[in-house]
């Protein structure tokens, strides 16, 4: 039986191996972590763990294939030469999947972060039948895996949902625009992917995308945030000191489907007036009078020109936008706003109707104004941060992966 | 210099004498927090304490009055008689205070939570001037005391404000149905009271409403849930693991200004069609028709005579209500909601309009319908709040209050 990090718990006794098998998850995470790369004598300082228990838990760490030793270096002081630690590079496949709305995507990352291969297939899954769709993904994945990482160990897969993932019963509960209910995607994914025992995991776009930006946003120090992102369905997920906050299921933060106008257009949800109907992509085009195979960058080029379609859309979109936003800061009192996926890139059209609802809502506005500001991840996001999930599951528990 | 409890915080070296004061609270509120009784051999099993040390700091909340010992009983097994402690009563005085639209509220509760004294003084306070209210509060906070409370060491008063407190800046922000801005009532307060060094505190009515509700419904196993308070305002505060979620301010929860119908009515925080425009009592009564003295217990019988003016008026309310718990669900993903002040009267009015709309705007609501009840606190609750929580402040640190 593997002694893996998840049994040392608060309230347990802590044996010496899930200490061991903890400490090798706290290296791994410092040298993963680091922004220059550490030495052990760098680790010992990081971690409060001793050089001897360092050295011995680097070797594990070295001989598993997960950090690898850059050339010594000379320290600037007298002493003996620094010997930097890095993630080890091409050792292992982490993949991501995604299935949305009018794509599929899959991208394999190692354990340093790099991609080792991606493909993004367009599709329009709006009703569809989840079979092929998810027959599909696992072909793509299988290809994808193939050409990028074939002779790779595959540390487990991660695919992104537009809907509410419940965690608990391991389903899909409900994708609106996708009109799936009630899906077990792991289960049919994992019989499609003829690799017995491999892990894979479900979890909302939304919230790994936030995860994504969350990563990138460290070291700017923003470390709390509402991040929405627009796709054609709308989610949103709230990030305080660097975390999901996942309320009672893990679907808080969905704001595709907050009240916009009562008189508003019926949603694919089945209430009217939603967020998505000003501001999801089908209805932009919808709204801008363009064919639904037109991307953003078309639409934000028409409103650039002045296109009164295009600009009237946009404007109706940052102004529902903002209101739904004010209702978000308001129950959650958070000074950020993050907008990800299509709104990164339509942001400078957004963000002047989007502000003032903001200004004329949210109640604390006069002393402490919410700063707006377009993600940093802007293409796949989601995608990214269901790779960097399942290469976050190695580095929080190395020995799992060590002794599988 | 008093080496109170605050100063054992996570990271920092625990000296013996911080690590005695953060003791004495937890034996404090295992008094405080029991049940039954408990007696020092219990408080050392509930604690983990030795005996010695449970029998030492007994003798310290003992001397100071904090706990008495009740008549001993014989233990059912042979051994040595039980003696049971519990807080004492009526050795110090708590003092809540509560400024809302229309009423004026001191109550001085003791260290077992029984009431000592309480006053009610009904009042128009709609855009008012604060200085009068402040002045008229603090002779009734008097009055109270010394009618209730004369001899007793007063252990502080914390006032509950129908608006955002910026306990930074140690100002109310803004209460938009009095009509205040940038008020500072705590140094107002602290000028009127006549009584140096008094601890005076400041926080929102619907946070303190919520705390006293968490704390009545800790029996039933209810720890997370949405609290929204009705009154001419309306406020509300997320309870997770029985603790407020406090925000990055502290302003969490402000459902109050949600939007129900861009069509709607103006509102006092500048914008429209807010949900205080539908539910809040003064638009309740302006919607059925009433004036503006008459309470809810008269648009209560009303609409169960019948009356179409109150039933139009309490169904717009249920309907607008349940359209912004619908979003407050959505994004905060809680499985409660509680329904306080005033909604908690009407509930049988509101109930069918507002479960109509979780269910048609909560995503989950098929597989995790949300649970609307009404408070078990109902009249008082931002007033018993405010007295307990300066109650809490001395089970937390009886050290800093003996040593004072």
């Amino acid at each position: 039986m593997t002694e893996s990090a998840r049994s040392l718990s608060p309230g347990s006794p802590a044996r010496q191996a899930s200490l061991r098998a903890h400490n090798l998850g706290v290296l791994l995470a410092a040298v993963v972590d680091s922004t220059t790369p550490p030495s052990r004598a760098d680790l010992a300082q990081l971690t409060g763990l001793t050089r001897a228990t360092v050295s011995a838990l680097t070797d594990r760490l070295l001989a598993a294939g997960l950090v690898t030793v850059l050339p010594t270096v000379r320290a600037v002081s007298a002493g003996r030469p620094a010997a930097p630690l890095v993630p080890a590079a091409g050792t292992l496949a982490a993949v991501g999947a995604e299935i949305d709305v009018d794509h599929l995507a899959v991208r394999v990352v190692d354990l340093t972060g790099a991609t080792l291969g991606e493909r993004i297939v367009p599709g329009d899954h709006r009703s569809s039948d989840p079979a092929p769709v998810l027959a599909a993904l696992a072909a793509l994945c299988r290809d994808v895996v193939a050409a990028a990482a074939a002779d790779l160990p595959v540390a487990g897969l991660c695919v992104a949902l537009p809907g509410l993932v419940d965690s608990g019963a391991g389903r899909l509960r409900i994708a609106p625009n996708l009109g799936w209910r009630d899906v077990d995607v792991v289960g049919a994914l994992s019989g499609l992917l003829d690799r017995p025992g491999l892990r894979v995991v479900q979890a909302n776009e939304a919230t790994l995308a936030a995860q994504a930006e969350a990563r990138a946003l460290r070291e700017s120090g923003v470390t709390s945030f509402f991040y929405v992102s627009g796709e054609i369905g709308i989610g949103g997920a709230l990030v305080r000191d660097g975390r999901i906050v996942a309320g009672s299921h893990g679907w808080s933060g969905e704001i595709g489907h907050t009240l916009v106008d009562p008189a508003g257009p019926r949603c694919g949800c089945g209430a009217s007036g939603c967020l998505e109907q000003y501001a999801g992509t089908d209805a932009l085009r919808r709204r801008a009078g363009l064919p639904i195979d037109r991307g953003v960058g078309e639409l934000s080029a028409l409103a650039g020109r002045g296109a009164p379609g295009a600009v009237a859309a946009l404007q109706a979109a940052g102004h529902a936008l903002g209101l739904a936003l004010s209702t978000a800061v308001n129950l959650l009192d958070v000074d950020t706003v993050v907008l990800g996926g299509t709104f990164a890139a339509l942001v400078d059209h957004l963000r002047e109707p989007l502000q003032q609802q903001l200004r004329s809502r949210v109640l604390w506005d006069a002393w402490a104004p919410v700063a707006v500001r377009p993600a940093l991840v802007t293409s796949g996001a989601a995608l990214a941060g269901a790779a960097l999930s399942i290469r976050s599951e190695i580095v929080r528990d190395p020995l799992a992966w060590i002794e599988r």
